[in-house]
Formats: structure tokens, C-alpha cells, sequence
């Protein structure tokens, strides 16, 4: 068995970021995507009758992909130097998933609904997210290198995933965000991101 | 200047567990409860533009309730042993914060919007993750002891609060999951917790 067995449904969504912080720490990882249908009989299994979940070896399950996220960032070297690194980054992160709810109603509304909310992110959350972001940024070196202290650690990860589903709803949604746009092209230009990127599998979400 | 300063409202909300933290830590903290009429002055300075922030000797400000309990939990030894017991916390914590759109959703709402949501918590929501974390639980020396490993974290103290909240909308709330009664007593009963909530001040929220 491997040491790490990541499960999902076979879609980018809660689990990228996960499996994007396994490439670049180089661990290998069993990425099990199950099909809809094996839900129902899986479901209340799970820690919390959600996935993703992460098996580790010996069996523990974790649930929450937060949660799952940090713990392999704390494993991998990617969750920030000290205490006051780990909140920083906890504190973007936080940040972007305070936009969840919205996505989510996004996701499961009606045309009329997506449409409505699609406008409300575009045009007012997401300019005060990233406004916020920038400034903050900012601050850490110029925002020339990572959104926390001096190497890449998980909020980066979490960063440039949000990124790119925002940029599905507009492709512009950073424009006025040089620091983070710079940030984007960094992290996604990273060699093993950049190799993750060019090997998964497509997906629409 | 002290070394902690606990920026917030006059509530308990999302503040409360931080403060509890700090209690249970036995560390002094400034506790700064802002006046409502203070609060669009203070908005832009800080770093998400919300409240509760937490401002650390030395001036770095953090935001987020969830970074910031995380970050004097791990201060305070309070955020579990090993980093797999640091990630259950966060995973009873994050489930518990599945729930935080449907309370604003309840607080923000009018009267009938109020009842609706409420009876969807009480009678829906709340037992499936009541029943998730009794049974989590159950599974860490049989649910007499604490939520993760063999000592008080971070995340029964978030759960304290989060029980306490939610028998205000129903005393009975808990009343089919025996292990997290016995939880929510023992932690209220710790002497430090039970000082605190002794002396602290009245609040609606």
C-alpha cells in the first residue's frame, strides 16, 4: 500500500490543490477518482460523509480539504517556517475559501442564479479579495517572490487553483492585480507545477 | 504594549474561542471590544477588512477567527502532538465551520427566514455532523477524553462554543450524542474555562 491514497471523484475541484502539493514535494500518492455511482456505498464510510479524503498509511482518515492540504504542507515543508508563517498562510487561504459559499451556490443554481452570482463575484467579492491580497502581498518583499516569508508554501498553491477557476468566470479578474498576476506566472511556472499542469488529465471543474 | 491585542466587537461570536484560548493558556491579552460607530474608520487598516484581528508585539496583524486560534493554539501547545493530530483538530474544526454560512445566513435573515433555517440546523443539518463527530470521536479512547489525542486542543474549544451556540436555538440539541454531552461538560468544567466563562461578560451573541 502506499503511503498516501488521496480520494475523490474524478474532477479537479477540492482535490488539485492536494494533489498539486504532492507533485511538488515530489511524494507519490495513489489518486483514487471514483465514479458517482460508487458514492452512495462509499459515503458513510468517510470521516464526515464528504470527499476529498486522505488515507494514510496505517489507515487514518482525514477529511476536510483544508485540513488534508495543511497536513501534507506541515509534512512537506510548504506550511511556512514558523508559527507566525503557518497563520499567515492559513490567513490567505481562509480568505479565499470565505468565497466557498458563493462558488458553491454558483455551482448548484440555475442559470438565472449562476448568472446572478457569476456578476456578484466578479464585480464586487472577488475586486475586495484581491484588493486585500495585493496589499497584503505587498508587503513581503514587494510582492516579488511568494505570499508568505521566502519560499513557496501551500497558500501560493491554494492561490494560483483559485486563480484559475476565477479567471473561468473572467478572464481579466486580475488585471488590476499586478502582484498577484506576477505571483500566478511565478507559481505556475515552477517546474513541478508546471510539469503537473502539463500531465493531468483535463477536466471541467 | 502587551504582547497580544484581540481586536473585536463587544460580542462573543467569533472572538469567544480566541479569548478562551488565551484563558485556558493562562497568557494576558488586551481584549479591544470596538464600538460600532468606531468600526468604519478602522475597516481599511485592516488586513481583510474584518474583525476579529489579532495584533502580535511588534505590529503584524492577522486576520481570520480560524488562523488566528490555530496560530495560539500552536503557540499555546493547544494544536495537538504530531502534525496528524494538529490536521484532526483542523478537520472537527473545519466541519464545525461547514455550518458558519448557514448561521449567517440565520443571524443576517428576517423572521421568517430565521425560523426556516433554524429548523433546517436543528433538525437536518446538525444531527449529520453531531453523528459524524460521535462517532470520530467514540473512536479516541471511547470518547471520554478529549476530541484529539490525549490532551484539551483547540478544537474542543471551538466545539464548546459551537454547542453552546447551537442550544441556544435548541437546549436539546445534543441530546442523541452521549459522548459529545460528556465532551462539552468536561471542557466547561476545566477550571480555567470555567473561570472564564464565570467572569466573562454578558453578550446575546
Amino acid at each position: 500500500m502506499p503511503k498516501y491514497k488521496l480520494i475523490y471523484f474524478d474532477l479537479r475541484g477540492r482535490a488539485e490543490p492536494i494533489r498539486m502539493l504532492f507533485a511538488l514535494a515530489g511524494q507519490e500518492f495513489e489518486d483514487v477518482r471514483i465514479k458517482q455511482e460508487q458514492w452512495p456505498e462509499m459515503k458513510p464510510k468517510m470521516p464526515h460523509q464528504q470527499l476529498p479524503v486522505l488515507e494514510i498509511e496505517g489507515g487514518v482518515m482525514l477529511s476536510q480539504s483544508f485540513a488534508i492540504a495543511r497536513y501534507l504542507a506541515n509534512e512537506f515543508g510548504l506550511a511556512g517556517k514558523t508559527n507566525l508563517e503557518k497563520a499567515q498562510a492559513d490567513m490567505f487561504c481562509d480568505a479565499l475559501n470565505d468565497l466557498t459559499p458563493k462558488l458553491t451556490e454558483m455551482f448548484l443554481g440555475n442559470d438565472e442564479k449562476k448568472a446572478e452570482v457569476r456578476k456578484e463575484l466578479v464585480e464586487q467579492l472577488l475586486p475586495v479579495t484581491f484588493t486585500n491580497m495585493e496589499r497584503l502581498f505587498s508587503k513581503n518583499k514587494d510582492g516579488t517572490g511568494c505570499l508568505v516569508g521566502d519560499g513557496l508554501t501551500w497558500a501560493d498553491v491554494m492561490f494560483i487553483n483559485f486563480a484559475e477557476g476565477m479567471e473561468k468566470l473572467d478572464p481579466s479578474v486580475l488585471k488590476n492585480f499586478p502582484k498577484l498576476q506576477g505571483l500566478e506566472e511565478r507559481v505556475r511556472n515552477n517546474p513541478k507545477i508546471k510539469e503537473f499542469i502539463k500531465n493531468r488529465p483535463p477536466s471541467e471543474m
